[in-house]
């Protein structure tokens, strides 16, 4: 008997061929180490050119790292960061921000995970008060962490707001193209309204790589420096660069995304209808929360590995990723089905 | 006309096919993420026998990472690491150790990279003062940054040393595997003295990947949350622990390193009588230190790429590794005795 | 005319003339610096032997200071502190824990300033997940900031849940003194159930001097070096002893606070039935917060200064000192009766 | 017997009767907090007009801190300060500018304590490599941790070359006083050449206390909010701002250290001649370096506390302070004339 694909998270997949084969591609003899080679010069010209980027583009590790990277340049040593309460950042990154930038977070509870204009202003009561963190930059998610997505219209209400009040604008885009699969924009059209953000591979095919986007050109030398004492400076980074080249070529990156989109929505609808099953967010990209019975959520957890999201309200995440078929979600909504029917 | 091949460094070579093979064999499927995968427990279980490590491993993605993070584990807030002044982490870390760890790096001259107990105790006479950086941990390089080694019995001098003075015992071990083959020892060997160290595969044929061996059961727990606090827990740790299982097999790492350290003095023995050609450092991995006259390293550099290691000395330096041959070696020794003999 | 009594801190008031007494009394000739003169290591003594404290007593500057000098003392880089959202180091330390610290700080609503079990183990679910902040330590405020004090039941029921839990117990005793003056305990009462906590001077009729009180006898070595590493070594620390030393004497400490407690009832008596004025939380120690009119606010702060708490609830705080007298407190009851009678 | 005034270090002097007098002063009835007070009003303007500083003035409580505050307003976190080794910020702050910057200091020797031109671009050499901490501050102590002074043309000189370098100069001027007194030169003489420095007040008669003189405009803002988060935000700051009212009347702070300089001359002057004792700097200020025999030293060291500088080389500091007589001076100075007529 086969093990059942897990919809457990999308960085549990494996990476796509066309990333590892771009891998073997650049193994051939040496080349120039930290980033002077050429392939890295192609992919972030390739992501300068799909973002917009003036200030260049610095791949990193861990999408940990591209986040704390990302905010060091916007932040001065008093100054916080604005993002809803249930950003990565805040709560899925051990306190990274917290120790390596020294920063505080200013947290928002934020239903549908995405910030506005208004919960931002709710926080901007503090400013010029010395003995408060100050805010200063606005940390939102592109595909948020409840798998919802800003609109264009969002995004730029947000970008406006952040302009006007001289707060710089940073997403955490672990998911981004997913954003751009679900809004059928350009990256560049995500990108226009931030000062900083990232563009992650590793959930999206490849080994093990994130982009930092840096848009503003001021701040580019800095960010050179920050990655390396942060300690995300690969010595072969043509292997970073080559799992870009990989899924920029044919817009693999975009394939793959909507892909994934797709399963989502397939496993979205073949849970319609089943019994004390309800959808707990909009499914805008590669996610399904949804409530369950307590007891289906064991019974379903023995044969299968994923998040309960929130136990009080029994809701659970499900999770698909380029590689999940139309079978898998198919026979995963069949056993969701199925559990629900022996009843509680 | 081909690209003569560099002897910059030993990161400027490719990934040994062994490794990449790897790579792809561990990509079928899904697998737990963060490192719940059999491939990880597997490379940790290899790696615990081979270096003796009750504690564990970690693998992180970088050098710099495996030396911040390995210290992480054995500083207070108040307390310092005596390390040579040589130590990359003291010159070549863009002040990541400051900086992460907050720490002071109470750093010592010595000539040919390597620290003594006379040398360590040069730096305890503070000890107890409420002023001083109260030295904890004392950080050595195997192989140093010179490229010279530690013997055996250097180790357990300096091992029962610090044990005798309540000192931390660290090695950065990026090159652990020259050191190996040099002694003609095991890993377990080079690791029992000390309480934390790392194993480089980066430079020994990997693409990307370094593990922080723990020796001590006690520092285990700490070490998983400070890895993720550091920005080093990949998703897909299957990927890094893949490149130490295509090293493990056959005792490929050793294999690399020997090879490379063979490369080296195979170079310096083609530079034995070259006038104005004097070695700098013993050759005892995979690296060649050596004085030239200043016209002739500019000379060197037209056709390729290395350190000035000491501008005001000409010490100029030159590194093997896994993949350079013979041909390169002596094409290299030829190239530099021709250049001589034009004068300076 | 005469200027008003301000109501709106009790750091507004100036120092106890008995304090300065002492400052000028020990201000005789030599003395050894950072602490090794008489005067230190008599206040020493005696604030331990009032608190009971094992491990010392450190003198430092602010209540900032104090507090994360006494959280530094029980940390590791992983763990976090769970709080009350109001909390001092949460609010009003522009980020001092998370900057000097890098720690997270695990805040929790709490109504009326005071965290139970029950809040505390709403924020434990996250134990040995590696993606998360490990909270390691609770930080109570007592008094509160909201003039609320915990009653010893209370404490040694949290005492008992932290040691059940593994978690350490800090309190901020900026206000230490109105407690104990509140509930008629000893301070070594309210320091039983802790690991480390503050007593505050400042508030209460010093010039500036806070002391950190550690109670387990294991962690004095490490607070030494890091008072100093934290810059609250003071060189000439008698002057900080001798604040405390003027407090010690006949309980001057205990008299200033019973005071201010005793004028924050009587203005909060003063207010009694005054119509559209509601306290806000019960007087329970030196602070009144009480609900208003906007407008009576408004007029109100034109003679004076104060806290708006809360502008949506227009929730306002008025604080007592040492040194506010029965007149000022009926005079100022006196007036926000009037401005209530003008309507709003 | 009375006991002998100890030249362990001018922070043993007391405090001058009129700084706590004018602490006594302000201690009228409320104020406002945090430095909102008309006594920090004055002390500011008083110490901008000495200085000719632009951007603020912000009291602080330690000389530890005012270095650690100054320096922060002018580092990026991947940059570094070159200083001398001998700096009391590289030795004798337990770290704190490592732990609370998180800064590398690029620590220089120097024979004297004094930086020059030369010395600084040794350690420019790693400007624009990634992996280095680039520099971009230069720390100097005016008066040096040896006792010396820069001349005006010296500090020039450093002011010239590090604008031209595009480096930031700060001075750690816990005895600024004394370099004034030694030059005969007004606070802003010294301060001109300068982007920030500190004017100690606590080692030339104050309680405890230390201005952090911001040059520039442009760092104002940043720096009020670094200063709470540091942990220097005093309450009561009257009590700060007393201290250097104090000293400013009738320019006190200049009398104390013409005094202190003229005893350290004298001890000097008493000691020519005397066998064996040979002075090791020249006298500056108040400060005397010599050489002795050891068994002098520990002779001496038995009436009374003073610092072996450097055990190998025999050298001990004596330092003065406005309070000592020309009485203790003489008295000091036979004490050592017959202490090494005793003989080795």
């Amino acid at each position: 008997m086969t093990t059942r694909k897990s919809f457990g998270s999308d960085n549990q997949a494996g990476a796509h061929e066309a990333v590892l084969r771009m891998m073997t591609l650049v193994n051939e003899g040496g080349a120039v180490a930290y980033g002077g080679d050429p392939w890295t010069e192609r992919a972030g010209a390739g992501l300068q050119a799909l973002t917009g980027a003036r200030g260049g583009v610095f791949l990193v590790f861990t999408g940990t790292a591209a986040n704390v990277l990302g905010l060091s340049l916007l932040l001065q040593p008093h100054e916080g960061v604005i993002c809803p309460e249930s950003a990565h950042l805040n709560v899925d990154e051990c306190g990274a921000p917290e120790r390596i930038l020294g920063s505080k977070l200013l947290a928002v509870p934020a239903p549908d995970g995405k910030l506005t204009p208004a919960l931002i202003a709710s926080r901007l009561g503090d400013r010029g008060d010395v003995h408060r963190v100050q805010p200063r930059v606005v940390a939102i998610s592109q595909v948020t962490e409840y798998g919802t997505c800003y609109t264009l219209a969002e995004l730029r209400a947000l970008g406006e707001f952040c302009r006007s009040e001289g707060l710089r604008l940073y997403a955490d885009g672990a998911r981004l193209a997913n954003a751009a699969a679900w809004l059928g924009c350009s990256l560049a059209d995500l990108a226009a309204p931030m000062d900083v953000l990232s563009f992650g591979a590793t959930k999206n095919g490849a080994v093990g790589a994130e982009a930092v986007v840096v848009m503003a050109e001021d701040l580019m030398d800095r960010a050179a420096f920050q990655r390396k004492q942060q300690m995300q400076l690969g010595s072969k980074m043509r292997y970073l660069a080559a799992q870009f080249l990989g899924l920029l070529e044919d817009q693999l990156w975009l394939r793959n995304a909507a892909h994934a989109n797709l399963m989502a929505r397939r496993l979205a609808d073949g849970l319609r209808g089943v019994p004390g099953v309800e959808l707990w967010q909009k499914v805008e990209s590669n996610a399904v929360f949804a409530s369950l019975h307590p007891a289906h959520i064991d019974r379903l957890q023995r044969d299968g590995d994923f998040y309960v999201w929130d136990e009080r309200a029994h809701v659970v995440r499900w999770m698909t990723a380029f590689d999940t078929t139309e079978d898998d979600a198919d026979a995963f909504a069949a056993l969701v089905r199925e559990t629900a029917a022996i009843g509680g």
